[in-house]
């Protein structure tokens, strides 16, 4: 494939900016990738991985010469990055971002960017339970959606280019206006990962009841839970402050629902649970027809490592 | 491995059933498999494919003679198969099952067995969101947690037995008290389904409004949940019916602490939801630590079929 960008900056080095920069070398689709996270440690990681082809000590010196901005960094701090680097922003270049709530973003960037440059807000959904500069993978991308919400009016040339890079490491793409970027987003995302941590959380409680029980017994259908409950925590909260909204409107909607079915189980109305069990299964159907997952039992886990036997 | 029973028979061909069957051929623990369901499908198909050794018309039939009988029907049908087979049991048979529900299964099947046969129930911590009699595979109790309740006074060579052929098969075993039982598994499979099946349907509610986005969408979370809400619709009816007590006590723990939460994020609370998303992060790894899931990102999912892309 063709260079699309001759010099890119990932400004935050997780697992998100990490597997662009990998997905960008493995593809060729960047002239030069530059660098920068505000922790020295992280720097040094990525320095020592060979992840970018710099790395710089500030976001000032990393967007110099920069054709394609990238904020990759906790929605709560995009604002003051984009504050920092504004001065030096190349006329003509793209800025964007790789955020989990797109309004927010839009309202805290959008404003301290320069008219010369064009805002293109987006969000790969793809990621695992891993984070930080290690976490990162060439393929992350692969068969994945990629959400943009262009603002009207977004040059159509810049906007087509920032679409190349993007299908370059794999991913499809979606155009969607913000407010229902994160609607959906909730349903798919946002809530189910509250939900998980929530249920993780209440284990932990009775664990201290019962021992190593609720660890031990997990493959039950809880470590599905704990996998999205390990997911990074800072992300997770600044998820949540700031799509609030759109949280706690389908959270209004999910507890009405769980006191049905828990009403279900009180009185005893087996047809009603098994009604609702029966339509939820066509669900899944739809996911796996959709390409959105393996239709393998269990995922086609492996075989997992032995443990002791407390039974002798 | 040698023969640990002559012969043993299987009421109710599903997924445990049929693994049962294809475990203990492989390892050679049974000198013949006897099979049984209600329905003349699954019994046609059981013989279509050879799962047993074989396959029966009736109950009564299909248990005479046998050394270990195994009942692997949806928990409320225990009793009635109790029944039906109690007059046609060998003396000195052991019976066991497979439920998700001990405390249940003890009063509904204990009562119609004569004195003469060993009765211990069983549950084998394994499965996969498929069912049926195709579903089944060898390996699926290699590693996994096999539950025994043993009532007081059980025969400690009946006993002895059962655990051979278990531990033939790959399970870990661990002694359990019934009632303890169904609240461990209430935290570790029970409520996480209930919950999972929710969120399905919360979703399902929003397709109408947002087309096909949340199917689309899924991989950024939802898809963990809708595996676990494909599950058998009658088998989990049957639980949550069998173990409403402790489901209850669970669920009213769940919407507590969920209620903390939704108040968080109302009230902006960042420093409450980023402590609690650290300390759900450290049960994860207990769990990998135990050896009970695998630490590949995203589960070691491979690479899922291309889909079109509406983006041309």
């Amino acid at each position: 494939m063709s260079v699309i960008y001759d010099r890119v900056v990932l400004i935050g080095l997780g697992l998100i900016a990490g597997s662009m920069a990998h997905a960008m070398r493995a593809f060729g689709l960047a002239g030069h990738v530059a660098g920068y996270a505000r922790s020295a440690e992280t720097r040094d990681t990525a320095r020592r991985i060979g992840m970018c082809d710099s790395i710089h000590d500030s976001a000032a010196e990393a967007v110099a010469g920069a054709d394609l901005i990238v904020l990759a960094v906790p929605v709560s701090a995009m604002g003051e990055v984009a504050a920092q680097i504004a001065p030096h922003l190349k006329p003509g270049a793209t800025v964007t971002d790789v955020g989990s709530v797109k309004q927010s973003v839009v309202q805290s960037v959008g404003p301290h960017l320069p008219p010369n440059v064009h805002f293109i807000p987006g969000h790969p959904l793809a990621g695992t339970e891993h984070s930080g500069p290690l976490s990162g993978f060439a393929s992350l991308f692969q068969n994945r959606w990629w959400l943009l919400t262009p603002p009207e009016g977004t040059d159509q040339q810049a906007l087509a280019r920032l679409r190349d890079l993007i299908r370059g490491m794999g991913a499809n793409i979606e155009d969607m206006e913000p407010g229902h970027h994160d609607l959906v987003l909730a349903v798919t995302s946002h809530v189910p990962h509250l939900i998980a941590y929530t249920m993780v959380g209440v284990a932990d409680h009775l664990r201290r009841v019962t021992e190593s029980e609720v660890i031990q017994y997990s493959a039950a259908g809880f470590r599905d839970f704990t996998r999205i409950a390990a997911s990074d925590p800072i992300m997770w909260r600044d998820v949540f402050m700031e799509n609030s909204e759109a949280t706690l409107d389908i959270l209004g909607r999910f507890t009405e629902e769980l006191f049905v079915l828990q009403r279900a189980i009180r009185m005893g109305d087996g047809p009603q649970l098994h009604e609702y069990f029966t339509r939820t299964r066509a669900i899944r159907r739809s996911i796996i027809e959709a390409g959105q997952d393996t239709d393998a039992p269990d995922f086609g886990r492996s075989a997992v490592q032995p443990v002791a036997t407390p039974d002798g």
